[in-house]
C-alpha cells in the first residue's frame, strides 16, 4: 500500500466508528430480575464477599482478564513524545490486539503527567479493575524506573512491553535463525544497536539465554566499562556486556560480528558494514517504519538471514507475538510478577511454534495469526510462573 | 425473591462469566492489512492528527463514547465504605447500565485512596480516554468537593450520581406525583430527609424549580440557619432553606409537611408521622434497601402517593432513569459540564415520559426499560448543552 492510501485508509477506519474499542456486557439486562442480581440489591453480595476476602475479586469480577495499557505517550511508536491524548489511538489499537489475540480486555490508561513518580502513584490508584499492567511507549530510560516502582508496589504482573516483548521475539526469532546458520548463541559476536528499552531489555535477555560476546552501542559508540554513563541502566549495560572494553563506532563494532540486532534508527546501517561481518550474517534492522537497514541491502551485503518489523516483508518481528500469550499465562496463573523464568519460557516456546524442519531463511517466526503462538507461550509462561514462584 | 435466593442467583451470575465487564473490539482484525490501519504503522496517522488538533481525538478515538466511573468506594450502595476493591463489583454494574441504557461505553476507576485531592489529582491524569466522568459512591461530604475540584480541572463533563442523578429522578416523581395531588410545588411544605450527597442535591434541584417551603433534616434535627456547621454544604443549606429558622427533630418537620423525601436511613418514619402530614400527603422513602417506611405502612398513615427506591414497590426511584440521558446527551453535546439548566431539562423530560392523562398514583415515573426515557432525557439535556453555553 502507498503512503498516501495507507493514511487515507486507516483514518477512514478510524473515523467509522469513532475509534476502535467498546463495552461489552457478559450478564444479560432486559427484565427487572436481571438489575436486581447484576446491580442493587443483588450485586452487595459480591461486594460483601470482596470485603470479607480480598481474593474474591477474582472471582465475582472481570479484574482477572483486564489488562492496564499505561502509558505517557512520551516514546509512541516512531513519533516520538506526543503526549496522553495523542497516544489514544495507539493504546486503543494495543487493547484491540489483546482482545483479537489472547481474548483478554484491555483498557488505556493514558497519564498526563511524564514525572515517574506520578505515572507510578497513578497506576497504583486506579489498578483495582485490572489483573495485570502493561506499560507502553514510556521513554527510556524513565520507563527503567516505572517498571521497577510500580511492580514493588502492586501484586499484579508489571511488564513493558517495549522491553520485554521486544526482548522475547527478537530472542526466539534469534534462536532460530542460529539454527539454520548452525552457529551457537554462545559463541557469537553479537553487536546490539540501540541502548533504550529495547535494546536493555534484549541485551539481558540474551545474556540470560547465554550469549557471551555482546556489544551494545548507543549513539556515542559501543557501551563499555571505561565510561561513566549518566544514566543507571547504560552502567548496569556496560558491566554486563563487552568485557573487552572495546571502544568505537557501529561500523567497527559490527567488523567481524556474527549477529547484528538494531533497534534504533532508520539507515543507520550501509550495505558496507554488513559485507564485514562473518559468513551467514544474522541482521535484524527492527527500526520502525525505516529498518536500520533494508532486507534487500543487507542481503547484497551478504546478510544470510534478514528480519524487520514491518509486516511487508519476510521474518518480522512484532511484539504481537509475545505479549497477548505473556499476559494470558500470567493472568491465567495469576502471577504476582513476571519472573526472568515466564520470558525465557516465552521466547523458547515461541521459538517452538515452527518445528525445526520447517524453519527456512524467510521464516524463522510463526504468524501473528497461528493461533499455536498464544496457546503454547500461554502455556509455558504459566507453567513458569507457578515453578518460578511468581504466584507467590 | 427472598434474601437467600437472591444472594446466591446474584453471586452466581457473578461467577458465571468473572464478573461482568468485557472489551469489544469495534475494528475487524482478520488479516495483516486490518493490522496496518487499526495498528501500526496505519494508527499513527490518527495519533498525528490529534497531535496536531488536539479536538481530533474525538473523531479518531472512542474518548467521546467512553464514561468513567469513579470511585473511592467510601459510600457503596448500603454498604458504606468498602473501599476500591469491593466496591468493582458496584462500578461494573454501573458500567453495564450505561451500556444496555445508553449504548454508552464506561469503566471502572476504583481509586485506592480516599483523599480528595489524591482523587482529583487520578482522575484528571486518566481523562485522556474518556468523554465524561461519573462519581459514584462517594461519601459526602467529600463528594462536594471532588465534584468541584475535578470539574475546574477538566474540560468534560463531571457528575456525581448520587447526587444529581438522584435529584433528578426525585424531582420528576414529585412533579407528576403533585399533579395527581392538583397541587403546585411553589406552595407545598417540603422535607427532605438527609442531608448528605442526595439530600443536598435534591434540595437544591427543588429550589431552582421553584420550592419556597423546604426544610431538610439530618440527624440532628432540622437543619437551620442559626446554627454553624462543621460542612460547609449544611450552612449553605441553612441559608438556602427553613426561612423561619425552625428548629426540631424530623417529627416536627413532617407535622403538616405535603411532602417528605427521605434519603436517609431504613425505618426512621413512624406511621403516626405521616398521619400529622397534610391531606394528599406525598412520602418518597428512597433509603435503600429499607425504606424510611414502607409502603404499606405510609398508605395507612393517610399517604396519597408513596415511593420507594425498590423494584418490587410501585414508583420506583431509580437513578439509571437519569444518568443513562444525562450523559447520552451530555457527550452527545460534546458539553464540558453538566449545567443547571441540563439537570432541570432532564428533570422534566423525564417527568413528560408519561403523558399527564396515564399519570396515577402508583405510576408516576416510567420503567426504566422504556425507551423514551433514555431519548427524551438525552434530546433534551443535548439541547440544553447547547442553549444554557455549556458546550463553551
Amino acid at each position: 500500500m502507498d503512503p498516501e492510501e495507507l493514511k487515507e485508509k486507516a483514518l477512514k477506519l478510524h473515523r467509522k466508528h469513532k475509534g476502535k474499542i467498546a463495552l461489552k456486557s457478559k450478564v444479560p439486562l432486559n427484565v427487572a430480575e436481571d438489575l436486581t442480581l447484576a446491580y442493587t440489591p443483588g450485586v452487595a453480595h459480591a461486594s460483601l464477599a470482596i470485603a470479607t476476602r480480598p481474593s474474591d475479586i477474582f472471582k465475582y469480577t472481570s479484574k482477572g482478564n483486564w489488562v492496564a495499557i499505561v502509558t505517557d505517550g512520551s516514546a509512541v511508536l516512531g513519533l516520538g513524545n506526543i503526549g496522553a491524548d495523542a497516544a489514544l489511538p495507539v493504546m486503543e489499537g494495543k487493547a484491540v490486539l489483546f482482545k483479537r489475540f489472547a481474548n483478554l480486555d484491555a483498557f488505556p490508561i493514558c497519564i498526563k503527567s511524564q514525572e515517574p513518580d506520578v505515572i507510578v502513584e497513578t497506576a497504583k490508584q486506579v489498578a483495582s479493575s485490572f489483573g495485570g499492567v502493561n506499560l507502553e511507549d514510556i521513554a527510556a530510560p524513565r520507563c527503567f524506573e516505572v517498571e521497577r516502582k510500580l511492580q514493588e508496589a502492586l501484586d499484579i504482573p508489571v511488564f513493558h512491553d517495549d522491553q520485554h516483548g521486544t526482548a522475547i521475539v527478537v530472542s526466539a526469532a534469534l534462536h532460530n535463525a542460529l539454527a539454520l546458520a548452525g552457529k551457537k548463541l554462545e559463541e557469537e559476536k553479537i553487536v546490539v544497536c540501540g541502548a533504550g528499552a529495547a535494546g536493555t531489555a534484549v541485551s539481558k535477555l540474551l545474556l540470560e539465554q547465554g550469549a557471551k560476546h555482546l556489544l551494545v552501542c548507543d549513539k556515542n559508540g559501543i557501551v563499555n566499562a571505561a565510561e561513566r554513563y549518566e544514566h543507571a541502566h547504560l552502567n548496569e549495560l556496560a558491566a554486563l556486556t563487552n568485557p573487552e572494553k572495546r571502544k568505537g563506532g557501529l561500523a567497527k563494532a559490527m567488523d567481524r560480528a556474527d549477529v547484528f540486532i538494531g533497534v534504533s534508527a532508520g539507515g543507520i546501517v550501509k550495505k558496507e558494514m554488513v559485507e564485514k561481518m562473518n559468513a551467514k550474517a544474522i541482521v535484524f534492522a527492527l527500526a520502525n517504519p525505516v529498518p536500520e537497514i533494508f532486507p534487500n541491502a543487507a542481503k547484497e551485503g551478504g546478510a544470510f538471514i534478514v528480519a524487520t518489523g514491518r509486516s511487508d516483508y519476510a521474518n518480522q518481528v512484532n511484539n504481537a507475538l509475545a505479549f497477548p500469550g505473556v499476559f494470558k499465562g500470567a493472568l491465567k496463573a495469576r502471577a504476582k510478577r513476571i519472573s526472568k523464568e515466564m520470558k525465557l519460557a516465552a521466547s523458547e516456546a515461541l521459538a517452538n511454534v515452527i518445528p525445526e524442519n520447517e524453519l527456512r531463511e524467510d521464516y524463522i517466526l510463526p504468524s501473528i495469526f497461528n493461533p499455536d503462538v498464544v496457546k503454547k507461550v500461554s502455556e509455558a509462561v504459566a507453567e513458569a510462573a507457578k515453578t518460578s514462584g511468581a504466584t507467590k
